[in-house]
This record gives C-alpha cells, structure tokens and sequence, in this order.
C-alpha cells in the first residue's frame, strides 16, 4: 500500500492510498490497482477523467467478475453467489449466498459430473475399439450410478422451492375485507421489526418498504383488495387480481373484524380458501380482540388487536415457523432458476441414459444422451458456457463489481 | 494487505482485505485497521456489530481527523482543509482547499509568528533582567517588523471576500417582473452546465439544483419576488426579501422582456439598482430577442432568447468574468470565517502593540498585546487551543472521517 499525491499536470488532485495487486494475486488474477481518494464527488469525478485521459476505461457491469472467471480464479456458479452476496439483505440469504461462494451446490454436482465423464469414456472407448472389449463399461454399475445421481439432482431441484422463496422473500398476502385492520396490521409488523433491526443508527433506511426480516428470513407482504361477492366490474376485476397473488403467495392472512362479522360467511370463507390453496399456509386472523372475543376458528388461528399491538409475537413466531429451518442445515439449496432449468435439463438425459439401456440401446446413442447430461451439469459451474450465457449473467452485476 | 474470512462464531460473514496501518504511520498516528469488506448493507451492519460486540465503538464527527490533530499528524487548519475538501464541489473549491491542506495560508502565518515570539522572548528577558541591557531589543526594528506583519495580515483579511464567496457560491440574485423569463433563463443555465459536467455518466445527480459551475466557479442562484410599486401588503414584504437577498448577492440578473416594458421604467429602476448597490455587479438582460430588438442600455447589458438559448454563452463568459482569477494565483486565500476572525483579533492587538510602542509603554504592557496576538495567530494552526474550540471544529464534520 502506498501513499501520495496525484497530480494532474501541475495540479495536485488528491493525496491517495495505492494498493497494489500483482498477478495472478487479485480478484481478476490480472495486476490491478486499487486508488483510495478523498470522498467528494468532485474529487472523484477528476480523478476517473484523469485516468480516462490516460488511456483507462469504465468497467461494464460485472467485468471484474467476469474476468475473474475468465481467468479461472472462480466458477460461474461462484460468481453469481458475489452478486447475491452483495444484494443480500437477511441473515439467510447471506448464509446462502456464502454457502454457494464456497462451492456448497456445486461440489456434489462437480463430482457427480466427474463420475459421469469415466463413464461417458469408457462408453466412448468401447465405441472406437469394439473388438478390444465389450465390457469395458458395466451397465450394471451404470444403472445404479444413474440411480444415485438422479436422487441427488431430485434433492436439489426439491430444495429449489424453498432457495428461491428465501432469496425473494417469502410472499404473504394479506386479504379480507376493506377496514379489518390489514394496514394497521402491517404497519405494527413492520414496526416491531423496524425496532428489531435498527440497534445500529442508520440501518433502517436499507429496510425496503413492506418487507420484513423474522429470524433471519425475510417476508414480502402484499396488501390486496377486499373479497366478496360483487357485480361491480372494476370490483371484480380487482378481486381476481387477488386470487392471482394469493396464487403466487406461500402464506395467506385471511383477516376479520371480531366486533363486525357474520360467522357462517367467514367459516364458508375460511373452507374455500383451504379447498382452493392447498399448498399454502392459511393464517385466520380475527382482528380488534381488545373489544370482543371470538371462538376459535379452524386452522392457525390468531385472536389479535393491531391497534393495541396485542396478539402480534405470535404472528411473527408462526410466520418463522412456516420456515422448515433442518432443511436449510448443511444441505445445499439452489436458489438460481438458471441451476434449477440446467439440472432439469440434466436430470431428463439422465432419465433418457436410462431408457437407453433398458432398452438396450447401442453406445454411440447413449453416448449423446450423456454428453447432453454432461453439458448440462457443466453450465452451472462454467465449465460449458456460451457468450450469451456470460452475458446474460454479468450484465445483472453492477458497474466496477 | 491481508485477504481472508472474517468469521463470527462458526459462521463466515465475509470474504474481507484488511490494511494495517503501524503507528505512527497512520491517518491518526496511531494503530489502525482498514477492512473492506462486500458492499451489502446486511454485512456491513453485521461486520460493524461484530467489532460493537468485541469492544469497539462507532467513531465521532471527525474523530479520526481530531485524533490526527491531537497526535500532531497534522495542523488544526489542515483539519479544516481535509473537511473542505471532501465537501468540494468545484475545481476552485478544491483548489482552495488543497493550497489549506499543503498548509498555504499557515506558512506565512507561522513564521510571521515565529519572529514575533523572537521579539517577544528579547522584551521578557528585557523585563527579567532590567539591569543586563535595556537595549535587547530594538523597538525600530520591532515597529518595521510590525508594519511588515500587519501588512500580510491584512492582504489575508482581504481575500476572505472571495475565498468566501467562493467556498459558499458567488450568489447571484435574479429579479424582474413576473413572466419575464426568469425561470427559463434558470433552466437553461442549469441544463446548460449539465452538459459540461456530465461527461462521465452518474455525476449529474451530484449537482445541486440552482448551482451551476462555470470556468471552476460555484455560481448559487437565487429566485426573487418581482419588484414594482405596490400597497398589497404581503406584496411588500416579499419585496423586502428581494432587497435582502439582493444585499447579500454579489451578482444582480436584473430581467426584463423585451417585447413588453416601459423605457422609462426600466431605465429608472436600472438606476435605483446602480445607486443603491454599488459595491455589486449587475447584469441587465433583455429577454425575447428573438421577438424584437432593443438598443443598449448602460451597464453590462445582455440581449438574449432563453426559450431559444440564444445569448447565454456570454451571459456564462461574462459571470465567470466577475472573478479576478489573478487573486487565485500563487497566493494564500482565506476561506475560513475562523481563520477571518482571528487574523482580525491578531490585527488589533498588532495595532495595539504599536500604538504602545508609540505611546512608550513599558515592557510588561507590550508583552501582554503580544500575548494576545500570538494567542490570536495560533488559533489558527491550533497551536492554541481550547476543547470547546476542536469540539466546534470537529462536529461538523462526518462520522468515521
């Protein structure tokens, strides 16, 4: 590290800290330089016009990533965990995030692809030489090896669910009818979070509107138009808006009034909702509880006062426990859909590999059934990769990352 | 620099470079730490609790900058001049600010007041030792050094107007009848310097709205209630802002439209301008041109079409133009009202120590206006200071600076 001055000409711009990487000792594995400068704008500015002048050029989106993996310091698979590493803003996604740097995904898909390579050989071997012999490869141990590799590609994709809910925020639509309390609701919830998260100064600004962060995860709240039957067209309209977000949710709050219902509507409410969304979690929530009691409703109940802030940890707790927290215990998660369309892809070769032998194919088309698994499980770490592919990837990065 | 895992309990928050800095080869001459780490707000609040957790605490305005100051690393003006030139804005700013850091104004101060302490320790031994040698000290040379010091300090004093008005913007007030464009000929102004500054994407938006640079000079524009005779009360007192603000400028845009005005008006209030405010300069500028013509009036006179952006390269030459650039060259500028105030107080305990060299005070009555004007002159670099001076100092800069 070295300290100095830089001039412009005559003028002297700044005084600067200088750290010097030598190759292939860097992010990018190239000779880089790192300049320290003073934190003004102007500043700033001046400095990168220096260098512009001097021949240099801004990086594009990603570039230093993309070198990075050019130059073989890190995997495809690694470069997008930096991304998600950055953009991370709860306790798991960072932890996934970190997980996916350090090679979690890929190391089981690495060996298994290897496994496969020995065999896509030995297969290819008996093709070029078929009078040395015909059982270089076992189909037995094939089989069972497909077998084992499939399972692991199912597990995978299985985990994807949960990976991509974590990365995104789990989806919590709100519903119920207008003036039961939702915004208040979410107001208090966001405020007990808000509390939470700001022990440092200056943390709640990164908070994003509607979001909020219980144990680590992090849960997207999506307010939604009152439902019930109507005529009215632009009621309706805006009614099935509802029913596609609560499609798109994994949580639902169905919320009423305790002082203001009619118990055969909500009950029948209540039912279609679970006949309707089976895969969902259903929280029935009967709001203003410092004014009147309700019985129990099935399913998760919650007797609550948004406004007195009474019944509201018991939301929050249910919600983390919506979380299956063993299945993000040292197992691997994918997150990426581009991961989760290349192991479908590989998983269907696979499956196909196994058509073939059943059906005793011969080695020249099963050999382009592994190749295909092969490349599939490839483009995860880099291995096999396009210019599209590289493209399209880095250009979701920001400038200078 | 060091590369490696930053790790709280079993789990690794971040991949992290750290820079140690050895006392006394520091920012602050102490110790330090400098870690990056990724640029997500969710790792820098965890990195920042980790240190909070082992024993660390979150730095104060300016800590790292008063704990320089206080470890002798650098002088109380050059403080000022690092808070200076993160806010800089301009390449004059920045220049200004740099010269304060390279210690331009200081120099001349410190050895000015270096031989002052040699005339004062000849008076003390004066004093002490009466009967060695009433002579150790020559009150003519005393008297030439004084008027020589005196000087300087006034040539100082003088150039706080403009490094002043440079630091805070050389404001420039426009005032007119309503509809006369001035809003217009604003916009243009602003877009126009837009296009200067924006060579490199994403610096626009460090622009202020309503300042514009032009040659390296901050030019702040300040919109006015339109002047003419009125009784509407509310009317009045939004011409006594006018005034205000019109005092306070350094630069008048008296505006009118030249398709629509009254000659003998505008000829009359162009005169009331010229004799109430002597001390600025003003810009008489006739809008619409393009409509119609107007022959010259006195005074800087601009015929321009701000819809058309006709004319404004010369009402921008012609601002720039208002600053004596030469009083920018090679020489010290005062841009601090603290440094401003005491040069004043040094200047009149200066005038004091003459006065009693004239009058023929004794000895111990000179040393005291000496002390004072030692006192005044060290304010400056710190070499005298008090806490609540630093705590005045150092509040206003930004945490961890």
């Amino acid at each position: 590290m070295h300290l100095g001055h830089l001039v412009d000409k005559e003028e002297i711009l700044d005084k600067i800290l200088v750290a010097v990487f030598k190759a292939p000792h860097s992010y990018t594995g190239e000779d880089l330089l790192e300049i320290s400068c003073h934190g003004s704008p102007y500043i700033v500015r001046r400095v990168i016009q220096l260098f512009i002048r001097k021949g240099a050029r801004s990086a594009n989106e990603g570039e230093f990533t993309l070198r990075a993996f050019l130059n073989g310091k890190i995997d495809l698979s690694q470069a997008e965990a930096i991304s998600d590493l950055i953009s991370s803003t709860s306790k798991t996604d960072h932890q996934l995030a970190m997980q996916q740097l350090k090679g979690g995904v890929l190391n089981k898909i690495r060996s298994l692809r290897k496994k496969l390579i020995e065999f896509s050989s030995l297969i290819e071997f008996s093709l070029d030489f078929p009078e040395e012999d015909d059982s270089t490869y076992d189909k037995t141990q094939l089989s069972k090896f497909l077998i084992r590799i499939k399972k692991h590609i199912q597990t995978l994709l299985d985990s994807f669910a949960l990976g991509n809910a974590i990365k995104e925020g789990i989806s919590v639509v709100i519903v119920g009818k207008p003036n039961v309390g939702k915004s208040t609701l979410l107001n208090v919830l966001l405020n007990e979070e808000r509390a939470i998260v700001s022990e440092i100064p200056g943390t709640t600004r990164d908070i994003i509107e509607d979001e909020i962060i219980i144990d680590g995860i992090r849960f997207r709240f999506i307010d939604t138009a009152g439902i019930r039957n109507t005529e009215n067209r632009v009621e309706v309209l805006g009614i099935k808006k509802t029913f596609e977000k609560m499609q798109q949710a994994k949580v639902i709050f169905y919320m009423f009034d305790a002082t203001n219902f009619k118990e055969k509507t909500v009950v029948e409410e209540i039912q279609n909702l679970h006949t309707t969304y089976t895969d969902k979690t259903i929280f029935i929530i009967a709001n203003k509880s410092d004014l009147t009691k309700v019985k129990d409703f099935p399913y998760v109940f919650f007797s609550i006062s948004a406004k007195k802030k009474e019944g509201i940890q018991s939301i929050l707790k249910a919600l983390s426990n919506t979380i299956d927290r063993s299945m993000l215990q040292n197992r691997p998660i994918l997150t990426h859909i581009r991961h989760y369309n290349a192991l479908h892809r590989s998983l269907k070769a696979i499956c196909n590999i196994e058509k073939g032998i059943q059906e005793n194919h011969s080695g020249d088309l099963l050999a382009v059934d592994i190749r295909q698994a092969l490349e599939s499980m490839g483009e995860i770490s880099g291995e096999i990769s396009s210019e599209e592919l590289l493209k399209n990837i880095f250009s979701k990065f920001c400038i200078g990352k």
